[in-house]
C-alpha cells in the first residue's frame, strides 16, 4: 500500500486506542467545534467546492449529479446543525446490554463499545463526509473516508475543517480521507484487516458489489431496493391507492421506493384502472402481466423487468390469486430490503410478515418508512441487507460492538 | 460452481423458507429425532468412522489427529445426549428485541429471526457436523457444512442419519452436505452469496485466513487466541499464581489458553520464580526478558515470541513498569480474544477491563472462561474475534438476525 495511505492508517491505529475510553463530554466538544468550524469556513469551503463543481460541469456531468454535488452557505449551515444533532442523541456507548452472573459467582457484562475504525467509500455528496464523520466521533469511533475524486477539493476542505477543530480535544486520526482514486490502492484498503474494522460501501450497486466482492475485511452491504406492495382482497382500496402512490411517485429515486404492486386478482379489476388513473399526472410507465394488459394500457412485463430496481417513474403491476403467490414473487425478486401488505385482515398480515425475509415489513404502511429518521434513530448511515450485525436502517447503536467485562474473585476452570 | 453443489444450494433455498416459519415444536421433535437415529445407528456409524480412521493411519496422521476422528459408542451416546441439551434450551426466534412507536402512530417491532443458510467450513471433528446441525435446526437455520476430507466418511454417515431422521419433519435440504475438496469449489462456495447468508470457518488459523482473504460471503471469524494475564503490583499472589496456573497448563491447546502473562516490576522479583516452581511439574518451555532470566532459568523472548500463539507447554513471561505498558504489550499482540488482570484495586481493574479492545476481558479470573458453556449459553459454534455481529462465545442468540415488523393504520410518508 502506498506510504501516505500506511502513515495515515497508523495514525488510526492511535485515534482508536484513545476513542476507545475517550469520555462523553470530549466528544461533545468534539462536534460542538465541527459545527462551529464549519459555519465559521464556509466562504473558504463554498470556494473549494467550486472548483468540483466546475470539473463536474466541464466533464458533462449531469445536473441532478452537479446538485448533489454542491455546497451553498445554506446547505453548509444545515450540514453543521445536523451535527449538532447527532450530538445531542442519546449515547450508546457503555451501556450495560445484558447481565449473566454464574453459579461460580462470576459476573458476566456485556457493554456495548465502538466497532474500532470504519472505513466508507462513497460517491459524490460531500455532506457525507460530515456526516460520517459526526456518528463515528459520536459512537467512539474513528473514520477512514474514501470519497469519490469528483468531490476531492470538498472533502479535502471538510475534512481538514473537521481535524482543525478537534486536534486539541481529540488529538490526530480520528478523521482519515484517503485522497488516491488508483484502484490497485482502493482493493488493498479493503483488505487492511490490521487497520479497518468494517467497510461501508455507500453508492451504485456496482460499487456496492465491487466491495462485497473484494473486500476481506468485514463489510456491511447497504441500499439495493427492489421494494414490493401487496394488495390483498381484503384491502381498504382507498388506503392502498394512496400507499401505492406514496411508494412510488413521492420520491422514486430512493431505495425504499416501491418498483412492483402485486395485486390480489379479487379486486384487480376495481384497483388497476384507479392506480393507473392516479399514477397518470406522474407519467408513471407501467409494465403489466396479461390480465393488467386487459385493464389498462401497459407494456408487458418480463422477469428482467420484476428483477430491476428502476430509481425511476415506472412501476411493474402484477395480479396474484392469493397471499401465498405474492410472498413466492417477492421472494424471488426482493433485494430484501422493505415490502407491504395491504389488508384489513389481521392473520393475513402478519403470516406475511413472518413468511417474508426482509428487513423491513409493513401491515397497512408505506415502505418509504425505512429510514433512520423515520425509525426514530435520529441519524442513518444506510440501510443494510444483509443478515449479519444488523438489518434496516443503521443508526448509532448499529454503529457499535460490545465486550464482556468478567468479574471473578479468583476463579478458575475444573 | 459443480452441479452436485449447485442441486444442494437449490435445495437449501427452499428449505430456508420453511425454516423461516418452522414452528417450535417441529424443530423439537426433529432434534429428539435426530438424538434417537444417532443412537440406532451407532453400529453404521462406528463402521463408517474406521474408514476414517484407518485411512488417516495409512497416511501418518499424528496420535492425537486420529484421536480427535475417532468416533465410539459412547462419543456417539454424548453427542447425542448433547443434541437433546441444544433441543431444551431457551428458544430465541421470534423474540422482540425493542419496540418503538414513533409519532404518527407508526409501532415498530424489532423481532429475532433466523440468519438464514449458514455455511460452516471445518475441519476433523465429525461431532462438529451433528453439533451445527442441531443448532441450526434450533434456529430456524439451514446448514451447509464442508466437513474436512480426513472425516468424510463419517461426516457423510451422520448427515445420511440426520436427514433420514428429520425428513418427514423438516422436509429435505436442512442440512447438506459438500463433499468436494477440489480448492476452486470450495473458492466458488465462498462467493456463493446467492445461497450464503454467512460462512463460520472453524478450525486452523489457516483455514480460518483462507475463509476471510477469499469469501464474499459475510464471515464469522473464530478462533485465533493469543491471550494474556496481567500480575498487578496490587495482586493477591496466591490467586495470581492459581489463575496463571489455570490459564497455561489446565488445557494449553485451547485458543483462551494464555500464552503471555506480564508482571509488575514491583512483585516480578516474588512472583515469577513462584511461577516457575509451579510449572515445572509440566515442563512448561519459558522465554522471559532480561529482568525475567535475572531470577530463573528462561530463553531470551523476542518479538516472534510474543506473537506466537502457542497452544502447548510453553509460555513467554515479560515484567512491565505499570499497567499503561501492560496494556500498550497486549494491544500490540493480542488477537483480541481474552485478556485478564489480577489485581486487589478495582480502580486499576476498571481502567485495564476499559482500555482493551478484546471479546473477553477477565479481573481477578481466568481466561479459560471463554467459553459459550461456561458464560451459560449451554452451546457454542465457535469464539468471535471480529467487531461485527457477534464477539466473544457465538451461542444460539448469535445465530440469530432481525427484522422490522411495522404496523400501520394507512401512514404515508410526507
Amino acid at each position: 500500500m502506498d506510504e501516505t495511505i500506511i502513515r495515515q492508517l497508523e495514525k488510526t491505529k492511535q485515534a482508536k486506542k484513545f476513542m476507545l475510553t475517550c469520555e462523553k463530554t470530549k466528544k461533545e466538544a468534539a462536534l460542538t467545534a465541527i459545527a462551529a468550524a464549519l459555519k465559521a469556513n464556509t466562504d473558504i469551503i463554498v470556494a473549494e467546492n467550486e472548483k468540483d463543481v466546475a470539473m463536474a460541469g466541464q466533464n458533462g456531468i449531469s445536473e441532478a449529479m452537479v446538485d448533489r454535488l454542491l455546497l451553498t452557505p445554506e446547505r453548509i449551515t444545515a450540514i453543521a446543525n445536523d451535527v449538532l444533532k447527532v450530538r445531542d442523541l442519546p449515547d450508546p456507548i457503555n451501556e450495560v446490554i445484558r447481565v449473566i452472573e454464574r453459579p461460580n459467582g462470576l459476573v458476566i457484562k456485556q457493554v456495548r463499545i465502538p466497532i474500532g475504525t470504519v472505513g466508507v467509500i462513497y460517491e459524490s455528496r460531500p455532506n457525507v463526509t460530515v456526516d460520517i464523520s459526526a456518528i463515528c466521533i459520536k459512537t467512539n469511533n474513528v473514520a477512514v473516508l474514501k470519497g469519490g475524486k469528483e468531490a476531492l477539493n470538498s472533502n479535502r476542505i471538510l475534512v481538514k475543517v473537521i481535524n482543525d477543530a478537534i486536534k486539541d480535544i481529540l488529538g490526530d486520526g480520528c478523521v482519515e480521507l484517503i485522497e488516491t482514486s488508483d484502484r490497485d490502492q482502493i482493493a488493498r484498503l479493503m483488505q487492511a484487516n490490521d487497520y479497518l474494522d468494517v467497510i461501508i460501501p455507500r453508492g451504485s450497486a456496482a460499487l456496492i458489489q465491487a466491495v462485497v466482492k473484494n473486500a476481506s475485511v468485514p463489510v456491511i452491504e447497504t441500499g439495493a431496493g427492489i421494494c414490493h406492495l401487496y394488495i390483498d382482497s381484503e384491502a381498504d382500496l382507498t388506503m392502498a391507492l394512496e400507499i401505492a402512490l406514496n411508494g412510488k411517485v413521492q420520491r422514486p429515486s430512493v431505495c425504499n421506493a416501491i418498483e412492483t404492486i402485486l395485486v390480489n386478482e379479487a379486486v384487480a379489476e376495481e384497483f388497476v384502472p384507479k392506480l393507473a388513473k392516479a399514477f397518470k399526472p406522474y407519467n408513471v410507465t407501467i409494465y403489466g402481466d396479461e390480465r393488467v394488459q386487459g385493464l389498462i394500457d401497459a407494456k408487458l412485463a418480463t422477469a428482467q423487468n420484476y428483477a430491476t430496481e428502476y430509481d425511476d417513474y415506472i412501476c411493474n403491476i402484477k395480479t396474484v390469486k392469493d397471499v401465498n403467490e405474492a410472498i413466492e414473487h417477492i421472494y424471488q425478486y426482493s433485494t430484501k430490503h422493505s415490502e407491504a401488505i395491504v389488508t384489513r385482515n389481521d392473520a393475513t398480515a402478519e403470516y406475511f410478515l413472518s413468511a417474508l425475509d426482509s428487513a423491513c415489513v409493513y401491515h397497512n404502511a408505506s415502505t418509504r418508512f425505512s429510514d433512520g429518521g423515520e425509525f426514530g434513530f435520529g441519524s442513518e448511515v444506510g440501510i443494510s441487507t444483509q443478515k449479519l450485525h444488523a438489518r434496516g436502517p443503521l443508526g448509532l447503536q448499529e454503529m457499535t460492538s460490545s465486550k464482556y467485562k468478567v468479574y471473578g474473585k479468583g476463579q478458575v476452570r475444573k
